[in-house]
């Protein structure tokens, strides 16, 4: 009665009214304030640290630095995938931002005010930026030692020899690429590159860390992962983990910035030093030192055969993991295996490389690095129909994977509705036409404006293995709790998750509630991402449910003398099915249980994916993902020649969910995703002068408004749904963030005849891309391919 | 590892420094103060307040009054029997302290100063004091209609006619009793009173109430019942249950004041009205207006043949359950059908009655009424055995139920260790050696100080049906939470109940975390009291870990390719029984379940009881409690028969707790119990005058102090296991207390020949007595007999 209803979020209300709670607004009692003195170099030995001035300021409790933690017996470094990252610089920085110390003081402007009289006397050492030139022997190195985390023990034939930037290179071998080269007539080679971004929630980073009468650590935090951050705060502070209880409230925003640890462990640790709670609150300035999106670059080189079969891809992929590995190297390696595209091919050849330099950290963003691969996949298969005379669609639909067929790491396809998705694509934009009109010739033109349209594809594989826990409690009066770790940080799980529960328990969604995480209530979930809550949360929610339903079905059973299997759970009651008359409310059911009108029923449920570990040598696993999950992108732009702006006139985002549980929320979802890719493929971009970020404030760097949104939008939802998926669901909310910038590449190919190759699309650089394609070519602007870079 | 260890308790430390969480020291951000204006008429209408000075008052934010909760959608009454208990005085009062009115102001001082600002003017109507007198027809009615609470549904058929101050008839039918008397060769009749006592514990009842922003009520209480708490606000408020959360830390004492809803139903609504958090503090004056135990006046008649055979006995229990029922009908049932004590008796006949007068209301006391009745059934078995020429103590077992024999309820007895209680008594006393130098003639007399030794034995049915419920996670690094509602108040339940998980667990103490109550986070748990937390709880821990267990060894049981039945789980790995070589610790299993060092492994149980409901004319049932639980009091006192006032020498409590988790608790237990009735049994009595109590503060209300303390004491532990009992353990808590008073007056008897039956037995009541025995008797003060009231 829950399922497929398109109802309000439920905390709607309470944002609209500000009421929600958010970490930012929580105090404490005695809470003292924390501001960070950030390193001024990017690569450096601390030679010393002043901070007798600082401390002198009255309201100054501390001033910490790495030193001082030498201390206290506690681990240093923390990280997700390698534990590299130090919760203050210990005798070293490697980056512009890199905390150096932290002042501690009555007050955030006394704290701020303290920063700025500790004196630090760094050795400077040669830096590495380019992340090309980080992987050369030579290059200078930015970890002596690489510190693997217990969670990536199972990639350690993947780690790095010491003496390398290289921290992880992943390897796929499918096939056999060499035989597949010979067998192509036709061999494209392109490289495309993505530049470093940030995620920019609305909520910036805070914390607030409380040791309590049990003298437990107890942390407030605007964080994706609570169930991590209470394992690696334990990690840090040597604690058993039931002395860390993390608590999560509404997020606002996280897009991957917001996952594993990232103030969480300074703020524990200095709350253990001065034994007082203390806050950490980011400013947004510092946001952007704090974590990237990866900035890429990806050589693929494809054998195609004379008839339009590609039976080679060899894939090279750079990731400037910056400063400290954080998530990278499961980008690196997860994204990684989807490097090919969605297509059948046979040959495949994937190196993935997570590479350190002296930028700012990156790491987790919408998409997981994905966006990246299709970025330059589905640019490359438009130069080749372009190339080859095929119409696009119908060349991605000539190798699209579909139902039973192999992807190239070795895992056999199933649920995965790509070929309904360009489907849609096709009606949505009126492809065919266009596509037809275009080839005789005709575009639209307005004086100095050209329109033209663009599709692209993307997918990607669901983290796996993962883990989530629900408990869900029915009460005595049939009113529910729904325990999970899952982060509401915008994207509605509370009002899925809620439905999910209701369904399977025949409530209204009213009666349902679901508690915030707080690791001492909540069972694990291993994070809020990678669009596998609905999957994985809804999985044990829906299975914790079932558990209380069998237990009032064993009841209604024996009170009807049936078996289980002949009743049903609806509108609060149990009937008989055969026998509709027969019915007994919940409520009554619980009276007969425990003999009076009070108790609880408890579900419980552990979802853990099946998985088979890859060979570290050949990346090929025959279940590698527990489901993939396909979105695809129209666009029809507009691009001034003489300015090189683009308009976004229509954009069409197509997800293949499964089963879309609350169908408004999937709209939004899909809505957002292709906004904030928007930002990415037209103007975001994080610039650097030497290491340091000279935009990295909201007046200086852009990000979508009103303005920049498509002057119409659809969102279309296609359902393939997935037999292990709660309903037949899979994932939604990285989706839309697949296509959008190669469909916008090759809109613009087809508008102009240009092929970038390098994000964003500025004006700036579309305009040049003009003049060189003009100067090259003297040809019509229209139908003209460049950049074929080899052919047999 | 951890069971049968007397670790400390895991809050001393805390407890010591200072750092405790009570909610008296709580604060919540924008809370306001509460005080409360009491009726100063025992019985009267209310006509008018006038709250317009009051509310004038700078700091004062609201006077509330019983008519304003009309402009509300809420229940105005609560309670855990009869819902009769009005948030505030609804037109009517009851008993001088009943809520009248509550200012809710910005400091205590502020609300204290405007309470006296209130005007309000009654309607007196006659009161009735006395629980005899409000059993005659013409009494003044206290309560006009009594509106049975739903827990209360199994007894309907005992709810009283309206019209009447009877709210409880409970009828207990066993053998034949006219046949039995007929039997009878000596019929003994006695009448025995008790007064009003109060509970004291060191915090008083204190409650903070908020409305968060998903508009759900929060409250932080000193409760014993946070579970029904939870139900019974959310039944005033007219919410579902998982809109309201009940969090309770650790508690100053409760000893039975702290059950149900005291003040927690008022500072909800207040905080609902206000939309402002809102604490509520009573003063330890209020405390005294707020609860009492029952005064009681017994009537027991019973005959004996002339081989020393109890034949038949007749009860007539009369309850003062004050102006509001509170669980008064629960006590006058559930203790009532043990009324005829702890023997083997053919033909029983109890009417045990519940009623209404206009005192202070009358709820739980630890003992749950069964001192009361112990008080006259053991001081009447000595009368017996004094007439009779036996020894009490060989007239005791010549009676005493033992494995197999037949309670009066009709249920079979079985893991009752009263005939191991008795022999304890006997060795620890030296009593056959005293009784027969007594029987000789020979007291121990000293100037105008006479010792006596006396004895007393009692047995409690534990609380049926109930529930508990428990979840216990394991996390990745092998630590433990342990999400229990029982409340740790003092008598050391977290130590106990992480014993027990540690126990089953094969893990240390310290790697197990027991989490306070939390409506949002703990199962449902009916209450902490009874003595029931060992055994409900405990059997729900054990079994939720044993589901721990279970999962760790499917997964172990797999990994060495034997059955589960041929491992074991100790010092956190788990082994092959038969090949100890073969083992893999828990962190390990849990990495191999999750494939990754993460994740946590979830137990649950919900423990209930079985139970037959009692025939409600005849109280038989098979089935009516659990466990049974014995406790004996033995004493030496020394009387100045000059002043009248009693020492007591020495003291020996002993228990049959059926396994003693943590022995130094239970003794703890016992010695705790056993001095609470030295204050009942010596001096503590509420005083009132028409209806105003007169000594209701703690310079008039004498509680025991260290030179009350027996000179020397003794706690004793018997272990009849229970087969149903966590590692065999039954229940402590109430066990001393049973005996104390009996035991006195017994030795008070043997030393001077004076029979006390009206407690407690001041210097002046003694005197009294010594002096109506001499003018009476004129004979030996020793060894003489009277009271004997009838006989054949």
């Amino acid at each position: 009665m829950a399922l497929g209803q398109s109802i309000s979020r439920v905390e709607s209300k309470s944002k609209v009214t500000g009421q929600t709670d958010y970490v930012m607004n929580m105090t404490v009692p005695g809470m003292l304030h924390v501001k960070i003195l950030r390193s001024t170099v990017p690569h450096g030995i601390i030679k010393s640290i002043d901070k007798s001035d600082a401390e002198e300021i009255p309201g100054v409790v501390k001033v910490v630095t790495g030193e001082d933690l030498k201390d206290f017996d506690i681990n240093y470094y923390y990280g997700p995938a390698f534990r590299d990252q130090p919760v203050l610089a210990m005798d070293k920085v490697r980056y512009v931002g890199d905390p150096v110390a932290a002042v501690i003081a009555e007050s955030v402007e006394i704290a701020a005010e303290a920063v700025n009289y500790i004196d630090v006397e760094y050795e400077e050492m040669e830096p590495v930026f380019d992340v090309l030139d980080s992987m050369k022997e030579d290059a200078p190195i930015v970890h002596d030692k690489v510190r693997p985390a217990g969670s990536f023990a199972d990639l350690k034939s993947l780690l790095p020899q010491s003496g390398s930037n290289v921290c992880l290179h992943y390897k796929l071998r499918h096939g056999d690429i060499d035989k597949g080269f010979e067998e192509a007539d036709h061999i494209f080679e392109d490289t495309f590159t993505t530049p470093a971004a940030v995620h920019l929630p609305m909520e910036q980073h805070v914390a607030i860390a409380q040791i309590d009468s049990e003298e437990r650590m107890n942390l407030w935090t605007a964080n994706q992962s609570p169930s991590f951050v209470r394992s690696e705060v334990a990690h840090v502070l040597k604690y058993p983990e039931n002395k860390v209880r993390v608590k999560v409230p509404y997020l606002g925003g996280g897009f991957g910035t917001k996952l594993y640890v990232k103030i969480e462990a300074l703020t524990a640790v200095l709350a253990l030093i001065v034994k007082q709670p203390v806050k950490l609150a980011l400013t947004m300035e510092e946001v952007f030192l704090t974590l990237t999106k990866h900035a890429t670059v990806f050589t693929m080189k494809t054998g195609v055969t004379n008839d339009g079969k590609i039976v080679a891809r060899k894939c090279n992929v750079v990731w400037d993991t910056g400063s400290y590995a954080d998530i990278g190297p499961r980008i690196t390696q997860k994204s990684g295996f989807t490097a090919a595209g969605p297509y059948d091919i046979p040959n495949v050849h994937i190196d993935s490389y997570c590479v350190y330099t002296n930028n700012a950290p990156a790491g987790a963003f919408r998409g997981f690095g994905v966006p990246q691969l299709v970025w330059a996949y589905e640019s490359q298969m438009d130069i080749i129909a372009s190339k080859m005379g095929w119409d696009p669609l119908e060349f991605r639909k000539a190798q699209v994977l579909t139902e039973g067929k192999e992807h190239a790491t070795g895992q056999i396809i199933h649920s995965v509705g790509l070929d309904k998705v360009l489907d849609k694509l096709d009606t949505s934009l009126e492809w065919k036409d266009y596509h037809t009109n275009r080839t005789n010739g005709s575009v639209t033109q307005e004086g100095r404006k050209i329109r033209a349209k663009g599709m692209a594809i993307g997918l990607k594989a669901v983290l796996t293995p993962s883990i989530s826990g629900a408990i869900v409690t029915m009460f005595a009066d049939g009113s529910v709790s729904v325990y999970s770790s899952t982060v509401d940080m915008g994207q509605g799980s509370d009002t899925i998750l809620g439905q999910i529960a209701a369904e399977e328990l025949g409530l209204p969604r009213e009666k349902v509630r679901v508690v915030h995480p707080d690791t001492d209530v909540t069972p694990y979930d291993t994070i809020t991402a990678a669009s596998r809550s609905t999957f994985y949360m809804g999985n044990a929610i829906q299975k914790a449910a079932e558990d209380v339903k069998n237990q009032l079905f064993e009841f209604a059973s024996e009170h009807f003398q049936v078996n289980s299997d002949a009743l049903t759970l609806q509108d609060e009651q149990v009937y008989v099915i055969d026998d509709p008359a027969k019915s007994i409310t919940i409520k009554d059911i619980i009276k007969g249980i425990y003999k009076m009108p009070a108790g609880s029923i408890i579900g419980k449920y552990v979802f853990e994916s099946h998985y088979e570990s890859p060979d570290p040598e050949t990346g090929q696993s025959k279940d590698i993902a527990i489901f993939w999950f396909p979105g695809g992108t129209g666009v029809e732009i507009e691009v001034d020649i003489d300015t090189g702006k683009i308009d976004i006139v229509n954009m069409v985002s197509v997800g293949d969910v499964g089963k879309a549980i609350n169908p408004f929320n999937v709209h939004q979802q899909l809505y957002g995703a292709a906004v904030m890719q928007i930002g990415q493929a037209l103007f975001e971009e994080c610039k650097y002068d030497h290491g340091q970020m000279i935009n990295s404030s909201m007046s200086d760097y852009k990000v979508p408004s009103f303005k920049d949104l498509p002057d119409h939008s659809d969102t279309i939802i296609v359902e393939e749904p997935h037999p292990e998926g709660p309903f037949g669901a899979k994932g939604v909310g990285e989706t839309a963030s697949f296509g959008v910038q190669p469909a916008i590449a090759n809109a613009l190919y087809n508008a102009l005849g240009v092929r970038i190759k390098d994000m964003p699309f500025t004006p700036e650089r579309v305009l040049r891309a003009i003049k060189e394609s003009e100067k090259e070519q003297e040809s019509s602007l229209v139908g003209s391919t460049v950049e074929i870079k080899g052919e047999k």
